[in-house]
């Protein structure tokens, strides 16, 4: 399976990288748009690929172009986008329609968590697990859990008013999540936020920590908990600022402050994890005095060949 | 074909995407060593995928676990390394031996620009095309080149002595410049550095930027020119201060300094353009008073699972 997407859709593209490879065995790779779009030397796919565009628009030239190119080719081509007659979709044998209403919001969040969502949908589904079915059913009373549990993100988000730039770590399925909230960060915040995996920091961008250095880590509880606790514990040891979100007490323990998450399985957990990073990004915002309605130099649609 | 690399090899996987996609047809993906790892659910590698580790020091489990899952499902492998009696070597059906002599550097040069050579007459080779084959050898007096065209940049680096954050923009090609680059700032500079792609920074990042903020063009001249100049305008508009790298002299001339590179063929470019990255980053870091021998808290060797 290829992906291409961009921006907030192309962080559900890595979502789906981790949740179909690991529950479906499929391999899945993020494409590159300039090869099929500027270069035109697209590479050929191989037989039996689905080839996946994702966009809350549907708008984007450069991922247009890729689905164009695999129908060229013959491959199975689907589209995953909030406005099923956009051109992505007319670009697609096949359309998931997000059905997540109008996304007023700039800066995306509810059609991010619907594109989770359609894909832990689609994987469940090529799976036949009726089991991971049912637990999508769970989502909503856990969100709504969530964003409960989360009352304090305002007075937590204050303690950062003159946070300058982050880091914000997760892996395997909250790699996206890591992503995701970075993006929020900088779209709504402008705090220079980069999202890394923990296994890519460790090799050579740790360096970057000193005491006080602010660390946003998303570790929900599962199989990545043990690799993570060392993780933060290393993070603890340089004195970072640690920000955790996650359901895991040994890992929230580690935290300056904590963004609590509800139990959830971990295959799911991105649903839930990003809530906490939008809203501490909305908070920011309005601690640093910036409207999240509006973020300077950006429109909802972003048109890149 | 499907990579597994962290670090600086990761960023060379980068530049095989566009290479082995544009000039070899063949589509390539950078894969999720965690589900290997940690998971313990890999996917099945589709039929004919050759699987490539990229590594130093042919050390790192997480790597080496890909390409042990990769020969268990019966796929061809092979590594590429500077250690040719590393783990990772004796977990692959074909060795390339980087031959760059020992990395006594714990911030990875001769061999990050070492593996993108592999690359680069790897695909020559695949493509049977001896035009390419011969333009390999112009590389040695290009970069000599490059290294006297940047004997300024010691005298640029001292405007940079109090920047605390950045962004580095590539495209197509340079995408792993701009990667490596930035890697290269957070090693030895501990600067915020980060990487992007020209279009993802317009779907969101470009909130960022304001008067004076930093942003490192990586941009040699090719198909991606008119896009990239197009993009630095923008910049220009947002009244951000801009670093050039690039031998284009209408994108030279947006840039508040400039770190120019010789003539050669885009595919080839980014050899080069890493270079003046790698030697601002030095220059930064003796500005900044910083040991570039002795980054903080890195070792040359780091295993993830």
């Amino acid at each position: 399976m290829v992906i291409a997407a961009r921006g907030s859709s192309d962080n559900a593209g890595r979502y789906a990288q981790y949740l179909l490879g690991a529950a479906n065995g499929l391999p899945v790779s993020l494409t590159t748009p300039s090869l099929f779009s500027i270069y035109q030397q697209p590479p050929r796919f191989a037989p039996n690929t689905l080839v996946l565009g994702i966009s809350q628009s549907g708008k984007s030239p450069d991922i247009v172009s890729v689905l164009a190119e695999a129908q060229r080719q013959g491959q199975l081509t689907a589209a995953l986008t909030n406005i099923p007659n956009s051109d992505l979709a007319q670009s697609s044998d096949h359309v998931i329609d997000l059905c997540a209403g109008d996304e007023r919001s700039i800066a995306a969040t509810k059609t991010y968590t619907g594109e989770l969502l359609a894909v832990a949908l689609l994987s469940s589904l090529l799976a036949d697990d009726k089991e991971r079915l049912a637990s999508l059913h769970e989502i909503p009373a856990r969100v709504q859990e969530t964003l409960s549990l989360n009352s304090g993100a305002a007075l937590i988000a204050e303690r950062y008013r003159y946070m300058a730039d982050c880091v914000v770590i997760g892996r395997g399925y909250n790699y996206a999540s890591a992503f995701e909230i970075a993006l929020k960060l900088k779209e709504l915040t402008y705090t220079i936020a980069e999202p890394y995996s923990s296994a890519d920091f460790l090799h050579g961008p740790l360096a970057l920590i000193q005491h006080g250095f602010p660390a946003i880590v998303v570790a929900p509880a599962g199989a990545l908990s043990q690799e993570m606790e060392r993780f933060v514990r290393q993070l603890q040891q340089r004195e970072a600022e640690i920000l955790c979100i996650s359901n895991d007490p040994a890992i929230l323990a580690y935290g300056h402050r904590q963004l609590p998450l509800p139990s959830l399985p971990e295959w799911l957990s991105p649903i839930a994890a990003v809530v906490p990073g939008q809203l501490f990004a909305m908070h920011l915002a309005y601690a640093k005095n910036y409207d999240p309605d509006h973020p300077r130099g950006l429109r909802k649609v972003t048109e890149t060949r």
